[in-house]
C-alpha cells in the first residue's frame, strides 16, 4: 500500500478509537488552554495501535513534542506508524521487526532527548539507566511486569528518576488488565485459529488480574477452564470462582489451550511439550516472550512450520503442538490489543500522571510511585459521566453516619 | 497474491480445519472403498471457506465431481477458491462478488449438470426451479431460512424433487446455530470493531437458536442483553434466561448494538435508525441481507464512508451510525464463519444426507425430508468418539425398567 | 400446632402462592360463570404444596368437587392439608406418611368415585388400572416419569381411558423441569445441609430438562459440573454447555455431592458408595426414590444415623456418606417444591386439561395424549402478560415473506 | 422441646458444621499442647450458629473461658445455645430477643469481666467504651459496619485497647462476604418465599464484596440485576461486570427485589416504598437493620400483618410491599447465616487473632489493627490444603527473575 493511503488508513482507524476513547477527549479539551505539556519532549515506547494514536495526539495537542517506538516487535500497526509520523511524531517502528531492530528503535527514542519516558514492560527505563541517558526528568510505566522490574531497581537503589507505576490505578489495572486483556486474548486466539471455545479445556497460568480476565472470558465461551498458581490466596480465589486448580504438570496431558498470565519466565517448559495432546494450542497474554520457552519448541520438534502468520505447528513427539503469535502477547500481536474504552481509562491515567511528573519531579524523589488518588478517582468520575451510568450521592446524614461509631 | 501462493495457502487451511474435524476423516475412511457417490455429479452453494473445502475433498475422495458457487456474494475466501480449484473443481466464487456475479455463478453451477444440489439458504434450487433444470434428483439445505423457502414451494405443490433439510439434525441446529453462530457472531463484531463487549447494552432480535447463541455468548463476555421476540414462548424462554425483553421501539435509542437473528425481513427498519443513539453499531447474523433495511440507511443519511472494510459509518440526525458488512451475514463476511469443530457435525450430517438422497431418490417424494434419524445419532455418536467424551451404557434392568410401568 | 392454627396459617401460605400466580386467576375468572368442571368428581394425587393448594381451589371455583392424597410420602405440608380439607377437599395425606399409608391414601381416593384423575408419577393411574376401578372418563399426569410408565401400558395395550401427558406442554417442560426444579434441587440441598456450593465438584446424573436446570444453577452458584449420561446427543450439549462429561465410575471418588435426575432406577449403586471420598452428599431430584439405591446403604455401612430431619449419615468403609431427604425427591422433601411462578404454568396447563378431557373424552380414544397446542400457546400468552413481557408482532409484509420462497 | 434433646440437637450440629471446617481443628491440634489462650477470659458477641459453636468449642479446647452473647437478637439458634451451655459457657442468648433483652445479654458478658472481646458490628465494644469498663486487653471485630464505627472511634482518640479488625484479612472478606453472604442472602430470600429467581429485576445497593457476592449468585440464578452505588469506582466495576448501573429513584418501580448491602443507614427509606410496585420484595443483608427504613414502612401502610415468621407484608398505596426477616440481616436471620466452609475462614482468623492479642496487647497500641500477614497467610496455606487444591512452586531461577530488571 502506498504511503498517503497508509496515512489516510491510520487517520480513519485514528478517528474510529477516538469516538470511542470520549475521556480523553474531554481531558484535552479542559486543558488545551493552558498546554500543560508545553515544551516537554516526550519519549514512548508503547504498543502502535489506534489506541495509542489518540493518546499521543493528545500529548501533541497539549503542547508536547513526541518520539515513539514500539513495546513490542510485532505488535506496530503500520498505517497508525504512518499517519503519527505525518503528524510530526518521530516514530521508530514499523511491522514486524526483528529483535535487533526493535532495540535499535528503542534506542533511538533516547537519542531525541526525552525528557519523560513513558513505557511498557520498561525495556526504554532500562536501557535509559544502563546507557545512563542525562536529561530525563521521570518517567511512567504502563505494565505490572514492568513494575516489577522498576522496583527491583529501585530496591537496589539504582533508579535514577521518579517513575509513576500507571498500572496500580485502580481505574487501570482493574478494568484494562481485566476485562481489556480477557476480551482481546480470547479474541486474538480465536481470530488465529478459528476453534470452538465451547467445550474446550483451557489452562491458564496466573490468576492475577489478567489471568481472571482470561478466565472470566473462557468461562463465558464455554470452556472448562482449570487455573494454574503459585500462590495460595489466589489459588482459592479461583477455586470458589468455579475454576478448578492444579499444578500445571497434572493437567499438562489434559488441556486443550493454554495461556500464560504470570510475568514470570519458563511457565510452560520443555517437560511440559513432550506430554501434551495432539493438537494442543499455546498461546501468551503477559507482556514478555518468555512466559512460554519458545526455543525449546523448535529444539525438540522434528519438524515445525507455519500454518498461517503467527500460527505455527511443531512435530513434538509424533504429536502436533501449535504455538500463536510466536509465543510474544498474543492480544497486541494476533490481533490489535485492547478495547478502546479500557485504553481510554489507561491512557488518561498516562496522560495525567505524565502530565504531574513534568510539573512536579523537582519534588519527587527517585522511587515507583503509585498514581495520585486524585488522577485515579477524576478519571474514575469521568468514565462514569462518559458512560451514562448515573450514581447516588450520600445524604448529609449518612456522611455523619459513616464517620459516627 | 500469485495463484501458486494462494494454492499453497489454501492447502494449510484446508489441513489445519480438517485437522479439526476428525469425524469426516472418520466418515471418509470408513466409506472410501465403496465410493457411495461414485458417478454423482454433485452441485453446492456453500460459503467458500476452509471448512467447506473439507466437505467437498470428502465428496471427492467419495467419488463425486463437484462444482461449487458461493451462497453469498461477500464470504469468498479466495485461497480456498484457488485451492480447490486445483484439485478439478469447478469454482465459480470469487472474493466481493457484485450481487448480479454472484446470481450468475449460481447459473454457471446449474449449467454443468448437477444431480444433487447441496444448498445455504435455497438460492441455488429457487433458481433450478425457475429455470426448470432438468436432471436433478434431490437436494440438500443447510438453514432454517433455506428450509422455510422450500417449505412455502412444497406447500403450494411446486416442489420438484425430494430435499433433506439438513438444518433439522439435532446434530446440526443445536450446535452449529447456537454454539457456533454465537461465538463467531460476538467475534467478527469485535474483529471489524474492537470494542469492548463488557458493560454494552446489546439488543438481539430473534430468540430461536442462533439467538440463544449469541445472546449466550454476549452475557458470557458482560454484556446486558435485550431480546426482542414476536412469540410468547421464545420470549419467556429469554425472560426465565435472565434477559430483558422487550418490543425493540422501546430500547432502540438504549441500545450500543443490535444484532439481528430472525430470518425476517425489515426487523430493523428506518423509524428506528433515526431514534438510535450516537455510536450504534448494526449486525445481521441471519443469512439473508433483508433483516437490516440497509438501503434506507443510506435513503437517510446525510453523510456516509467506510472506515474501513466492512464497517460503515451514516450520518444520521446528527448522529453516527455504524453498518457491519453490508448488513450481510456478519460471521462469514467479517471473520471466517463458523468453527471447524461444528462445522464437522453440519457437514457429517450433510455428506451423509447426499448419500441418502443419491441412493434412495427413487423411493423419495417430492417433499421436504428431515435427516433421516439413524444418520443424526451416528454423527453424535461419532462426535462423542471423536471429543474423547465417555458416557454410561443403560444395564439391562435400566433398559427393562423403562419399559415397565 | 392446633387444627385452627394450621388452617389459618395453611390460608397465608394459599394466599402468598395465589399471589404469585396471577395467570391461574386470570383463568378462574375468565371461566368462573360458565363453571366448566361443574358436576366432576377430581381425583388429584400431587405434592399437597401451598401451589397445590391454588390448583385445587381453582377447581373448586370451577365446579368441581376433589379429593387429594400425596405424590409422595414426604412431601405434604401439614397447614396446607388442613386447610384444603377446611373448604370441603377430602384430604387423605399427612406429614411423613409410611409406605404403607402412602399407598392406602391413593386407594381412598380411587374410592371417592373420582371421573377424572389428575397424577404426579401415575401411581394413582397404574392403581386404577391394577383395581380396574369403574367410571374413569380419562386423567392427566404431571411428570415425565409418568408419562413414561404410562406409554409402557398403552403400547402393552392396557390403557383404560385417555390420558393428557400435561409435562409435554413447552410452557411446562421447559420452564418447571428447568428453571423451577433446577433452582429448589440445590435450595433444598442447602437448607439441609448450608454447605457452600462455591467451589464443590457436583456430579449429575442426566442431562434433560431438570439435569439442564440444575447443572445450571450449580453452575451460577459456583460449582464445577460433571455430567453423567447414556445419550450421546445430551452428551455432546453437555459438553458445549461447558461441562466435564464422564462415566459415573470415572469421577465417583471425586464428586462432593451427587444428584441424579434421570428417570432411571439404581443409577447411584453399591458399587458407587464404596469408592466415594469421605463427606459426599447424595440428593436425588427425579421423580421415584429408586434412584439411589438407598437399600445398599444401609446394608454397606457399619453404623448409621440422623444428623437432622431428613439429613443422614452412613460409614462405609470408614468414610462418612450423607443422605438427603431419604432419597425422595430433594426439592418436594427437602424444602417446599417448585417456585409459585413455574408451578402457575404447570397448573394452568393441568387445569385446561382437566377441562379438556372433562368435555371431549368421549371423542378421545385410550391413549396418552400430548396437550393441545391452543392450550399451551394460551398458558404462554397469559403468562407473558402476566409478567408485563412486551413482544412484537410480525407485520403483513412480515407474514407475507415468511410464506414465501 | 426438652432442655437435653436441645443439647443433643445442638451437638449434632455442631459435628456436622465441625467436619465441614476442617482448618479449626487442624489449628486446635496444632496448637493444644502449649494452650495459648490458658487463663483467658474471652467475651463473644457473635450470631449464635453452628459455626460460631465451632469456633468456640476451639477457644475452650485451647484454654479460655467462654461467656457469649448474641450479635442480633433475630439470628439464635437455640440448640446451640444449650449445647454451648452445656459445655461450661456462659451464654446469653436466646431465640428472638427483644431490642432490650439484647443489650442486656451485651452487658451480661461485659459483667463476667472479659480481657479479650471478640464482637461482630461492635456493639459489644461500644458498650465496653461508654461503660469504661476495666480489664480489657484487647478485642478483635468481624464486620466490615463493626470497623468502619471502631475507626471512628480510632479517629478520635477515643480508642481504649488494641483491636484486630479480622474482616481485612483477605482470607476472610474475599471469601466469607463474597462467597459465603452472596449464597446465604439468596438462599434466605428464596426460603422465605419461594420466589423463582430467573427473571426477576433484582436492585442491589452496595457494590463492595457482599454486593459482588450477592449479585453474582443472583445473576447465576437467572435474575437481572441492577446495581446501585454512590462510588464511581465501584459503579464502573458493576457496570463491566454486566449489570445495568442506576440511581435507585430511577428502578424504584421497576425492581421485583432490593437487597441493602451498604453499611449505611436509610438506604431505602419512605420516598421509595411509595413507588414500588405491587408485589417487591425488601431485604437487607448488611450487618444492622436501619438500611431499610423499616419504621416507615409500618407508619405509611394503610395494614400490615405477618404471613409466615418473618415474612411481612405491608399495604402502601393500594400495594403490598414484603419485608423479609424484619430488615434484620436476611441470611442469618431467615436461614442458617455462611457456610461453614467459609467461616472456617474466618474464624481461623479469629481464633488466631485472639491468641495474637492475648500474647501481644502490650506491644500494641490502641489502634485498629489489620490482621498480620502471617495469620492470613497461614489461613489461606491451611485451607488449600484442606480443600485438597494443588498448586505450583517457583522455582529458584523463576525467584531470581522476580528480583532482576
Amino acid at each position: 500500500m502506498k504511503n498517503i493511503e497508509l496515512i489516510a488508513n491510520g487517520e480513519k482507524s485514528w478517528e474510529w478509537a477516538y469516538s470511542r476513547m470520549g475521556i480523553i477527549n474531554t481531558l484535552v479539551n479542559e486543558k488545551i488552554d493552558h498546554k500543560p505539556l508545553k515544551g516537554l519532549r516526550l519519549g514512548l515506547s508503547l504498543h502502535v495501535t489506534k489506541e495509542t494514536s489518540v493518546l499521543v495526539i493528545a500529548a501533541i495537542k497539549l503542547g508536547s513534542k513526541v518520539s515513539l517506538c514500539s513495546a513490542n516487535p510485532l505488535s506496530v500497526q503500520e498505517d497508525i506508524a504512518a499517519f503519527l509520523s505525518s503528524k510530526g511524531v518521530k516514530v521508530y517502528a514499523w511491522k514486524d521487526e526483528t529483535e535487533r531492530e526493535y532495540f535499535d528503535n528503542i534506542k533511538q527514542v533516547l537519542q531525541t532527548g526525552p525528557q519523560v519516558l513513558t513505557d511498557d514492560g520498561s525495556n526504554l527505563h532500562i536501557m535509559a539507566h544502563n546507557k545512563k541517558i542525562q536529561g530525563i526528568l521521570g518517567g511512567t510505566e504502563e505494565t505490572t511486569s514492568g513494575i516489577t522490574r522498576l522496583r527491583a531497581l529501585e530496591e537496589q537503589g539504582k533508579l535514577l528518576y521518579p517513575i509513576i507505576g500507571v498500572n496500580e490505578a485502580r481505574t487501570k489495572h482493574l478494568f484494562d488488565n481485566r476485562y481489556g486483556t480477557g476480551q482481546s486474548t480470547l479474541m486474538a486466539i480465536i481470530k488465529l485459529t478459528n476453534v470452538l471455545i465451547a467445550g474446550k479445556h483451557i489452562v491458564i497460568c496466573g490468576y492475577g488480574y489478567v489471568g481472571k480476565g482470561v478466565a472470566s472470558r473462557a468461562k463465558g465461551l464455554g470452556a472448562i477452564v482449570t487455573v494454574v498458581e503459585v500462590d495460595s490466596l489466589r489459588a482459592l480465589e479461583a477455586y470458589m470462582d468455579g475454576y478448578q486448580v492444579r499444578k500445571i504438570i497434572e493437567v499438562v496431558d489434559k488441556g486443550d489451550i493454554f495461556i500464560t498470565c504470570t510475568g514470570q519466565k519458563n511457565v510452560i517448559s520443555e517437560k511440559h511439550f513432550r506430554k501434551m495432546k495432539n493438537g494442543a494450542i499455546l498461546a501468551n497474554a503477559g507482556h514478555f516472550d518468555n512466559e512460554i520457552e519458545v526455543d525449546k519448541l523448535f529444539l525438540n520438534s522434528k519438524e515445525n512450520y507455519q500454518i498461517k502468520p503467527y500460527l505455527d505447528c511443531f512435530h513434538i513427539q509424533g504429536k502436533k503442538i501449535f504455538l500463536l503469535s510466536k509465543g510474544r502477547v498474543v492480544n497486541l500481536v494476533g490481533a490489535e490489543g485492547n478495547p478502546p474504552e479500557v485504553m481510554a481509562m489507561s491512557f488518561a491515567n498516562q496522560l495525567l500522571s505524565i502530565i504531574h511528573v513534568f510539573r512536579n519531579h523537582k519534588k519527587m524523589q527517585n522511587k515507583v510511585y503509585s498514581v495520585p488518588e486524585n488522577i485515579d478517582s477524576n478519571v474514575a468520575k469521568l468514565s462514569i459521566k462518559y458512560l451514562g451510568i448515573s450514581i447516588d450521592r450520600l445524604t448529609q446524614l449518612q456522611i455523619k453516619y459513616a464517620k459516627s461509631y
